[in-house]
């Protein structure tokens, strides 16, 4: 029988809802597997960049156990590329933990921070050049859906985070596990790290 | 110009993540056109199906303008479809609202609430008995990603409400403002609402 996996999602004011909600939905049908928590700067609540409330329930100084780290984007993600309690967390435990995942611009965040120097990386479609500015050495990655390098996985925008989760389920379970959670939550799971028709739609990749 | 529409959805104890927050995205993307609220039995937070916490805003004694309600799913929906103030709460809005929607077993609280009562509905495909043993007087439909009958829309389980979500966005502002969103959220929006490989997975059709 495999131990149960903490998952952390890394809260921080103006954080996408989907970004952090559809990953965690994938994760949270397995409870057998996984158990979630909700890390930041101070416990308590945080305002999503869409206005409904997430609440954080442990600090960034004390996360306790977590095997996957998940870092989401939204607007916040510009304020928390220059927050050095954040990057330093980030730095900390990128060799920690079993696997860093971000979505969306949350891929800004691991470049400020430095973990992703050297990797190959992808960012939301319509919002590739923040990244790209900010980590300067990495290599980024127009098209794709998710790119793994080691341990760190970065996902394209939004809804690409829940194809990412249910990669790195299959990953660490199987495949047949990510299965289960597709069918449960009723979601047409795209298995393909290549399939990315938003990289065309955003002009990122041509004929 | 067209006026902010007010979204406001449900929280009770042991909400589905997703059912929530999938919607919330992909009408938040929108903020010229909707506001989000969150209701509950009393303004504070709430754990989710998943563990994490959801904040509710507005009591339902109290819930300000709401012109698309939201029920969603998710392992609480079987206390609250015994929640007299919950299931008076719908009743009360259905007639007031443009659209009353549900996610996944939400649609259970709708018929415990009497506003499905002779009208087209469908629900999560892997938990279809229960709200069929709520509705009796309910056409339950096995096969379909969303059902629209009037202004009540019922979709199918979690992922599904955001494919409903869309396809609400597109009769309230038309196809282009739903497609901005999804193209926006990274998000292959399903716009058929016959398209349901889950009831076929879940042996509710068979060929």
């Amino acid at each position: 029988m495999s131990r149960q996996r903490v998952v952390g999602v890394v809260l921080f004011h103006g954080f996408e809802l989907l970004d952090v909600f559809g990953p965690l939905e994938m994760f949270g049908v397995l409870p057998e597997h996984f158990r979630l928590v909700t890390l930041g700067a101070a416990p308590g609540p945080v305002a999503s960049a869409q206005g409904p409330l997430g609440v954080i329930e442990r600090s960034l100084a004390e996360p306790g156990p977590v095997d996957v780290l998940l870092v989401p984007g939204g607007i916040g993600t510009r304020a928390a590329a220059r927050d050095a309690e954040l990057l330093e967390f980030v730095r900390r435990m990128q060799p920690r933990v079993e696997i860093l995942a971000s979505v969306c611009t949350g891929s800004g965040v691991l470049a400020a921070s430095g973990v992703l120097d050297g990797r190959r990386a992808t960012s939301n479609k319509l919002a590739f050049e923040w990244p790209r500015s900010v980590g300067p050495r990495v290599t980024w990655v127009p098209e794709a859906r998710w790119v793994v390098d080691g341990n760190v996985v970065t996902s394209g925008g939004v809804a690409a985070g829940m194809d990412m989760a249910l990669a790195i389920i299959a990953r660490l379970l199987g495949e047949a596990v990510a299965e289960a959670a597709a069918l449960e939550t009723e979601y047409e799971w795209h298995r393909d790290a290549g399939w990315d028709p938003f990289a065309r739609s955003a002009g990122l990749v041509q004929d």
